[in-house]
């Protein structure tokens, strides 16, 4: 059989009628094994009993926690193609992943003065400002707060941002692997800042992180009594030493460098604090030279991560089109796929359950016989924002930015299955 | 400020006043810092600038694969108290975690022959037996079939099980650590079937691993149709070797060693194949002397985490009681949490989205000053299942038993806050 369709497949063959009998035809007409799939015949048929199965296998507890396995080697974050001399940042690599959820060993990282080694005994988080009793308060009671878990991304506002000026060469996780998922556990900003008590004039917060760059930014305080967390579970272990531990702010949507990792002071004012991560960093320029300031939310975004970029299709017949959707100001209600560079559109599924500010995986099946393909997506939030085109969004911020690039990403798959990245 | 409730934190107090300006007075009125909560002072006010942010932190990629804080170093899994000479399980760290995932590195380990070490480019998948069409497949082709992404728990039959007899002395980990629970990524194993084509004699499927042990169980065919899947991703990534490196059957609800690891082969046949490990083992041994056989579901079932046994309360006040809820037969409804061994029951809150057949998260307030108390969870589930005491268990199922034991667990907290495990 082969992947595509052919005559002989016909609709009364017994594999078919084996899905009609199911009462499944029409979800899986395009489904069928690949090219490659060898028929059993009685020489492969069992015994053919491979190495592992001849003597005992491995033992328990080595390593004491466990890795995958050396076969995925390669399976990592990795730094830019052409890394600063004091790098700044590594990349998840989405091509790699299934589902919704980041591994911690796998989740993005982004420092501005490295990981410091905190040891949780000795942290504290201070509150104070306008609040009318400061708290200091150790990682064990903050624990014993009451706490909540939920999922949402994180992701750099600096993200893709090379795809302003030109087409990445890199592969997915060079171009948007500044993207992360995981289940979040911690305590409600606003109950903490209620146990402090705010004073009338409140209206900002000073977030400061543990780091040698005593990483801050003012946080307003709306967002503070919405859904802030300070979070130290993620994906339900302990924070790990890249991701704050042993405490880290959570701003759900925002900009990930908000989310202030390392998370040692909180100071309550009335006015923004006007931090360097938010006057000379973190604004965006705008064509007529003034700056953008205090754009907290990311953009609703997609992207397909199989196919995608640097990868080659291994033959041609059935795949799905898979990726991931998200929104920083909502949950994602729908995603489209277009096989043409946008002239068409096809609505993809989505598995469930779809979270508000989390990862979305998307799905379309596909039947790729050699055509040459231009693959977008689409995604649409619940506050019906629509994922701008590549020069929707640079005619809204010109090319002086190099944040909150949110625009539709187009890979090109060409004749002979390689998948590159272009801009249309 | 106490834990325990004062007269002087009267209902007008400013930091009442703060909670109830929130409008969130009923929710949080249990809500207090820690007794031990210092208050900010000019001096320990900022500056008091720790060593670690006194200079440049930690580069990235090391290890290349992220790995949890050294200060985390005793969160692993674990072998029981007095291993066997050749142990066949370790144990999750549920005193430890949040949330419903369980992080990989962290997922309960039960193997019968070691772990082998496949190379996934040589591993094949057999699907063969009362099938129109036998098929051999590569991990590279399954991985082309539509994939779905879903959480479930996986718990062997045998956790728990000294509890038929006497209460065990470890920690909930010892007791009842052979839970966890992922986000699990693969293909529908009716839709393999599907490819292959039933023949109508079909009624059961046989599930061979590639390990030394070549474990196998007979899967029934209503099972495979309805949500048995083919995994090879759990939580984002590759399955781990020790959860069936490159690929994994999961069986939802179902006892844990049916989800055969490192699955090679399938053989759809017309009877149940009487295996090994369902004649002589993964039988449960009536009263009368006769054993019943094929037990596949898991009950409905729940555990306090925290506090729970070996812990010491550390201070008198707030904290919250929390644990998992899980069944194999549906989703959780409802968990109730006793303070008093069973004659008072309060209604837990459920972290959401609550998933069937997945693990859930409940919480509840509490305030301890100092009083003796016997915690209990009793967990309901959507198809009626109510999570028996431990008296209604032995009434029904006898002390011959060892598998299968999901009687509600009872934590005893002795008025200096040790917590001990107790059977009442």
């Amino acid at each position: 059989m082969d992947l595509v369709p052919q005559e002989s497949d016909a609709p009364d063959s017994p594999r078919r009628r084996s899905f009609m009998a199911r009462g499944a035809a029409a979800s899986l007409a395009a489904v069928a094994v690949p090219a490659t799939t060898q028929a059993a015949t009685p020489d492969n048929l069992p015994p053919n009993v491979p190495q592992w199965m001849r003597e005992p296998g491995g033992g328990f507890l080595n390593p004491p926690y466990g890795l995958p396995s050396p076969f995925e080697k390669n399976v990592l974050r990795k730094l830019p193609d052409q890394p600063a001399a004091f790098p700044t940042a590594t990349r998840t690599p989405l091509q790699s992943l299934f589902g919704t959820t980041t591994p911690n060993g796998l989740f993005f990282e982004r420092h501005h003065a490295g990981v410091p080694a905190i040891d949780p005994a000795q942290h504290r988080l201070m509150l104070h400002g306008l609040v009318e009793r400061p708290l200091l308060l150790t990682t064990k009671e903050l624990q014993r707060f009451p706490a909540v878990t939920r999922s949402h991304f994180i992701e750099c506002s600096g993200n893709s941002m090379a795809e302003f000026k030109a087409p990445g060469k890199g592969s997915v996780q060079d171009i948007h692997g500044l993207l992360s998922g995981a289940e979040w556990t911690g305590v409600r900003l606003s109950d903490l800042l209620g146990e402090a008590g705010l004073l009338p004039s409140a209206q900002w917060i000073l977030a400061e992180g543990a780091d040698a760059a005593a990483m801050t930014r003012s946080i307003p305080l709306a967002k503070a009594l919405d859904d802030a967390l300070l979070v130290y579970g993620q994906n339900g272990e302990m924070l790990r030493p890249e991701q704050g531990y042993p405490l880290r702010l959570l701003l759900p949507g925002f900009e990930g460098n908000m989310s202030i990792k390392w998370l040692r002071r909180l100071k309550v004012g009335d006015a923004p604090f006007q931090t360097r991560e938010e006057t000379s960093k973190y604004t965006d320029l705008m064509p007529d030279g003034t700056a953008r300031q205090f754009t907290f939310q990311m953009g609703v975004k997609s992207v397909i991560t199989a196919p995608s970029a640097r990868q080659v299709l291994d033959g041609h017949g059935f795949r799905e089109i898979t990726g991931l959707a998200w929104s920083g100001q909502g949950s994602i209600v729908r995603v489209e796929v277009s096989l043409d560079g946008g002239r068409a559109w096809q609505a993809a599924t989505l598995d469930g359950p779809v979270q508000a500010k989390a990862l979305t995986r998307f799905r379309l099946p596909w039947v790729w016989a050699g055509q040459e393909a231009l693959l977008q997506s689409r995604a649409v939030d619940d506050a019906g924002n629509v994922q701008p085109t590549r020069a929707a969004l640079l005619q809204r911020d010109g090319q002086n930015s190099i944040y909150h690039y949110n625009a539709i990403q187009s890979w090109k798959v060409a004749s002979h299955g390689e998948v590159s990245n272009v801009h249309i």
